[in-house]
């Protein structure tokens, strides 16, 4: 049995948000086009499009937005084109960037930008982490929440001296709204507010919103018009976006007005977590609704005892599994999405119980 | 009204295939993977995908294809790779093709190759215009059949010895096959024959085969690998390509079994266009199912006989008009689909006799 097919088999869910097969998700998006008339775009152009990008630029105080197939190709596009702005190469990254970390060394191959790391491999920056850089910077990108430390965030005062900074030096401050909205609801913020300094920000259509991939990207209206050139250039035009536009529109406000419950329900878990000291969160508070689990037990371990609860009791507590420094150590990822948010709360301390017993054995 | 409410409100369209709306499209496309158990394709990995992978590969007798989200991004990459393998930045490029037309410069701003010229504007290549070539290139990139020279090919033996040629300088020799089936008609052969001598090729997944985008890149199975790589490097890695390959898979074979019949209807198309001397068709003879037709009348005279025709007679002739060499001359486009080839023969007739006295008016 593959992974997918014992997930397919599990009645008891952690992560995420409730899966749609493409059947079930191709019916809701026609029956959603029937209901509002939707035409296809064609290579961008279309009312349903432009009034997407236009709603998310409002939302987050910006001039413009502009679809992007991935946000691997808006965020290297946004700082490359920043960086010619400012006749430097140089764009600060946090270590454990998505640039960094997941996309093959594109900034050098494809002659980008240079990437200069700034900042601990372990902790959210400071604005000292970019104080400390005497190099004249040509944009700093700043991933909020930062995914790889388990959804971590300076704290507001920090995120607001950030900025101050980077607007102050004449840097370019490019955000990697991957996980915006679960940032928002963390800070207890708008979307706006956390976006207010950002000169750019690039934004997901899938993750937290359920749909079926692509992305935004957001900033003044010159620069987007550019970073849209520049995605024709890498072949991104593609003739129909329309069913990423579709997938996310048709369920955009209600995963948005569902954020704050997401979160008030990753606190909760917070609270059931602490009876079972062999799982440790990370961050110790939460900040947004993920988190991280850092288990007592190797990789290969954590993924056998995944795989035995849910072929047991038909529990699928995570999906993959990473090392952790120490032998015998490993990390997970928990999104917190409708499964947790509708599950049980005997559910959710049962399927812990069991967990923490087979971390004990 | 916008042109497209002005198409949508016509019941006699000449060019491509039916129209289907979003809500039909996405429809459709629930019912199919329902039908078939479809699973989405996660960042490209997805039993569909790999079938019809393998499906497109063995079609062209290629040991390997991989999906891309646009030619746009397929074509680059395969003559990156082609050059960085022979030590040669250098390839040879019809001057319509959609690398010098339409990509805004991408290889040069990109740092991927440096592009040549090579042969007329206004004639498919002859082996004579890469003889003439002196330098070391590291590829050859032609297209078949030539979209911008009203779909021309060369005949059958040019091509096999521009094949030989290619072969015998070193060259790697990739097929821009956007329109490879419609070619494949034209030449009374096979997909596989035609591909047969080059080194790489991508087709388009929409197009002829109406699906909502996307292309596949099919070669030797390194070569392939190494240009998945590149597609991830450049943001092609979007998490589910399912919506492009659902909508090409599910109707493929059904456009491939349909384009000799589209290429007849061509033909019979050609011979009542001769009772027209006002309407010009290029080439001479039908090579594939598409044809320009050259018009004595202005680019704005055309478009203006397009809509007159339009709201009058509920006749939509062609989408868009260009300019011709000489001043009040226009050239036109008609892909051969199934709007011509369901449509009643006295209904062409009709339109066509309407259309050359628009003309000759």
């Amino acid at each position: 049995m593959t992974d997918a097919e014992l997930l397919a088999s599990c009645h008891t869910v952690f992560p995420g948000h409730k899966a749609r097969t493409p059947a079930q998700m191709f019916a809701a998006m026609g029956a959603w086009c029937e209901e509002h008339g939707v035409a296809h775009d064609v290579y961008g152009s279309g009312a349903l499009l432009q009034q997407f990008e236009q709603k998310i630029a409002a939302l987050l105080g910006f001039e413009s937005a502009v679809f992007c197939i991935s946000g691997t190709m808006a965020q290297v596009t946004a700082l490359r084109l920043a960086c010619d702005d400012r006749a430097s190469r140089l764009v600060a990254l946090h270590p454990t960037s998505h640039i960094l970390v997941h996309e093959k060394s594109n900034y050098q191959l494809l002659g980008h930008f240079d990437a200069l790391q700034a900042g601990d491999r372990h902790r959210p920056w400071s604005v000292d982490d970019l104080a400390a850089i005497p190099d004249r910077l040509g944009a700093v990108a700043m991933e909020v929440p930062m995914r790889e430390i388990g959804g971590q965030n300076p704290s507001w005062a920090e995120l607001e001296a950030i900025k101050a900074h980077c607007r102050q030096r004449g840097a370019h401050l490019h955000m990697d709204g991957a996980r915006l909205w679960e940032a928002a609801a963390g800070f207890k913020r708008t979307p706006r507010d956390v976006a207010a300094g950002f000169d750019s920000a690039y934004v997901s259509l899938y993750k937290g919103i359920g749909g079926l991939g692509g992305a935004l990207l957001a900033g003044n209206g010159p620069f987007v018009a550019r970073a849209a050139e520049w995605f024709r250039r890498q072949g991104g035009n593609v003739i129909h976006r329309s069913p990423y536009v579709v997938a996310a529109a048709m369920q955009f406000d209600q995963r948005l007005a569902a954020m704050p419950g997401y979160f008030a329900r990753t606190e909760w878990l917070y609270g059931e977590l602490r009876a079972h000291p062999l799982i440790k969160p990370n961050p110790a508070a939460p900040q947004a609704n993920m988190l991280h689990l850092h288990l007592p037990v190797s990789r290969e371990r954590a993924l056998g005892i995944r795989n035995h609860l849910a072929a047991q009791h038909g529990i699928w507590l995570f999906s993959r599994a990473s090392h952790a420094a120490l032998e015998g150590t490993s990390v997970v990822e928990i999104y917190v999405g409708d499964n947790l948010l509708d599950m049980p709360d005997g559910a959710v301390r049962e399927a812990l119980t069991l967990f923490s017993s087979a971390l004990a054995a």
